[in-house]
């Protein structure tokens, strides 16, 4: 991550104020707010306020007065039925926001979850900074052969050595094309007199999508549970998935009774079709069932397997 | 409104608490924190939480680290600037929960707003208190004979106290059947032993609709304000103004800032069509222009000329 | 279902008008385009308007040029992909429109999917007609001692007659007030020509919940197959289910290969949690396993055997 | 706009079919259906699908049974005071659904609206044409020096073909390195047969943001109104606003009515704030009113005139 000693300044002011309130308050999740969580070479996920906790969640479920909390082992429970019932609306009742700064390319799979509020650094206003995403090696990856949007292996030798050229000298000459189109100093004075520069709505689209740009994003518990179930999961980009991996430490500080049960009916649940089922109800009977006697397709299959084999 | 010794214990323990944050704080809300503000003759609008304050939306416009205020006057420029032009999703940055008890009526056009996370008290699951809206001798209004969705005059003499009759007789007579129905005591115990007692989630049909329900509900600024423009409005129905009204109050102590852009540039302000535009050009260059002349239909005329006319 | 003389006339020539068009185009919902599939003892549910059909969702899926489709059964195996992995976008292309009469009650339900758009019949406007919803005697059931917002035992005898009774009283009375209070003829003109009418806005109020209301209801098939899902599930209130049920008839003429998608990885389907996850696994190897050691609730459990034990 | 000729052939196919429907059908929008109208370079806009006409908000707003019109000037005059007085729901009863092909940069900022449903090409799953954006010599702005986001005037000589020259050299150069990562033919085949190939979801990352993307977008009358108030807007950037006028058209041949009330109340029209009514109304009664006495700041005060001023 690359922030400047001013943008660091900033945001230990913030977090040495404090102030006294009667709104429902997450010690855990105050550690570490407004703090950047870095991800990728330049990103980072920073939360920045939050809106209620565990409890909020039980306290909307009930209509109630108060708190509405009980015996936390009932205010689980109750969690745990609201998430395995699909009871969605309590968890709407907790609201997050965080600052994120990220590649363009991630940014527009992000921006494909609607329901949230989103704020853009504007490069029709601003200029952007001279930072773009370079793939660590271990992730520069093959195409894969199965999957006709995944990775394969790791690319090796000459074949990483280049790309990784191409992708540093494409984004350096985009960016110096940039600065050069805009004609535009710093303290917003011309480099060259003699020239007028190009308007930023213009010059930005000479940036590869690997450029990075940031955002606030805000929304609800729901939602963000819903997002975080996509793009954590193992068929999400890398890119993504590390901004996901991220979130997920965030929510199991700020409403841990609500992260696992995500973790015991979302992410580590399954869901099984009706000819699934039929399968293993005759496996349960005892019989020899395979793919071809199963009605499910080869793939279909392979994904039911991967749910009921043994774990090492 | 009518509260039990029970639930205002609730309420007196919630406020008596305080935690220390460090997030944006707004100390003029947090003073009417969890309170219940009268609203009709059993109903309230309590400000249960809240994210964000007027520097978050400056915040949020400047994608900033720090809290992204400069001087006092500068952010209320700006506000004013991203109010006037619209540039709607600085507002979505704060976000505001209430607690609303209304008759059902009033929830059915409420809940017409989408844009919005609610919890409903539920009576399929729970038995409804015997609370019903009587509208106040001043609002006993008739029939508008210029506006059909209109108030006009206030009734009085026997018209009036038959109509209260009415209404009072037919939402008591209602209720008692629904206990009778119910065959429940408060403590769950049947009140006739010889009976079963028909379902909660049939009994309610006998319900009318003038019965007090209550919900959480939470919004962004955004919706809140656009949520308040349309019931805060002379032309909505009064019954869901009075609580427009009283969550004004609240956005007022909540974001000044913004309340004050959302008064001179909404509530205040008017949108003339491009016909009236041509008629107030015509007008400022000396031409006597009247509802003939101008290519309005009356009902758009005398709606400019309340635009236009010198305030007593 | 109740209806006038002249709005079977009006739908009876909608009926028989046709139009030539380029669009796609479904055969076997244009046979029942704006007729009327009745609902509870005066509701029903009518297709107004679709967009789109299962070539729509392969369309926008692969965003070509032309149709879109392939073979049958390639475009079958794209639309079960989609519906197995939730890429739910594609779903979101087709369109529907429906006109719904139902109980207020039942509004209130629906109007909690927000996903849609609503014009609902307006009382402020117009007066309500003189219809209310009574079950029919197999749906008057006791409240469930198990399930806190379910269904128990159907009542018999003498509570159910006095059930109805007070129903029927009940509902009468109220329209007999709504009606009085208003002082209107069908024709506008006024009853009792002493008096005034109370508004309409405020005579609404008196009516129970169980009245019909009626509205416009448009969305897309995603969000109609989620709606589906929960309302045309076992522990939907039965006064919502049969709406629901209606309108499943009419996605299975409209996108054949999407409701078939949807029933096999849907409704038929079942989700597992990671525990039972285990549990089933553990089967699977020939343990003997039981609540105590599933590590499931009580509950949980006879959810999963639910789902596990041979159908008859 | 460029299209292949199987492209080309695929919308003749579906131009050259036509159906039968009891739908609403519109003549004027079913001439166009399909068809490609070019934008900016190498893009297009294509209306693919549609949903109801005028009298669709017409038949919502009065709930009606038949198709809900009454004479032309009944209807024109209703969907007038819809438009007017913001009753927005009946205009949600129409939907439309576009395929647009444009610049990622120009994708980027249409995505922010919401409420609408999109399919876009996947550069995970698929390889992106070599095709960008170059902006017309009348379009290359030099950067406003009133409006940091905005155009100035037009740059020539030298500094414009410099600018033209490095758009040109670096999106070729974009594209021909992501084809040597790539390392994949046409036909999926290996160009090189030593080397493995960079996954998709990597290689696109070296795109600049003028490449052209395309996407299925559909939306509801009320959200793309709003969609085209903010985009044919004066302020919205030229590379998105010829697209807002393409779509203007189509509006106007779908839902003439709707157009025309659009034009006169939205377009056409204007909003003044409280202080700018105070203005004009001392204007009306005679008093000389400059910026200074008018309360306004410099920027409204220059708007006001703009509305306010004689027009040529």
């Amino acid at each position: 991550m690359t922030m400047t000693p001013e943008q660091a300044a900033e945001i230990a002011a913030l977090r040495s104020q404090s102030q006294t309130t009667r709104r429902a308050t997450v010690p855990a999740l105050e550690e570490i707010l407004y703090e950047p969580l870095n991800v990728l070479d330049h990103g980072f996920v920073r939360v920045i306020d939050y809106m209620g906790d565990d409890s909020a969640v039980v306290q909307a479920a009930r209509v109630s007065y108060g708190r509405g909390t009980k015996k936390v082992s009932e205010d689980r429970g109750l969690i745990n039925y609201l998430m395995r019932h699909r009871h969605t609306t309590p968890f709407e009742m907790c609201e997050i926001k965080y600052h994120v700064k990220l590649p363009i390319f991630v940014a527009r799979q992000w921006i494909r979850h609607r329901t949230a509020n989103v704020n853009e650094y504007s490069a029709r206003y601003s200029i952007l900074d001279n930072e773009f995403y370079i793939p660590a090696p271990d992730q520069l990856a093959a195409q894969s052969s199965s999957n006709r949007q995944g990775r394969g292996d790791v690319l090796t030798g000459s074949e990483a050595a280049r790309v990784l050229d191409l992708l540093k000298r494409d984004a350096a000459q985009s960016y110096a094309s940039y600065e050069e189109m805009l004609n535009e100093k710093p303290d917003g004075s011309k480099r060259d007199e003699d020239r007028e520069g190009l308007a930023r709505e213009l010059a930005r689209m000479n940036l590869t999508v690997n450029f990075y740009t940031q955002w606030y994003w805000k929304t609800d518990l729901l939602n963000l549970l819903h997002f975080l179930s996509l793009r954590a999961d193992s068929h999400a980009q890398y890119e993504i998935r590390v901004y996901a991996e991220a979130m997920l430490d965030t929510v199991q500080r700020w409403v841990p009774a609500c992260y696992d049960a995500f973790r015991e009916y979302r992410i580590g649940g399954a869901a099984l079709s009706a000819t699934a089922i039929k399968a293993v109800r005759r496996m349960l009977a005892g019989e020899q069932v395979d793919q071809a006697g199963s009605g499910l397709s080869a793939r279909e299959w392979r994904e039911l397997m991967d749910v009921l084999k043994p774990q090492g």
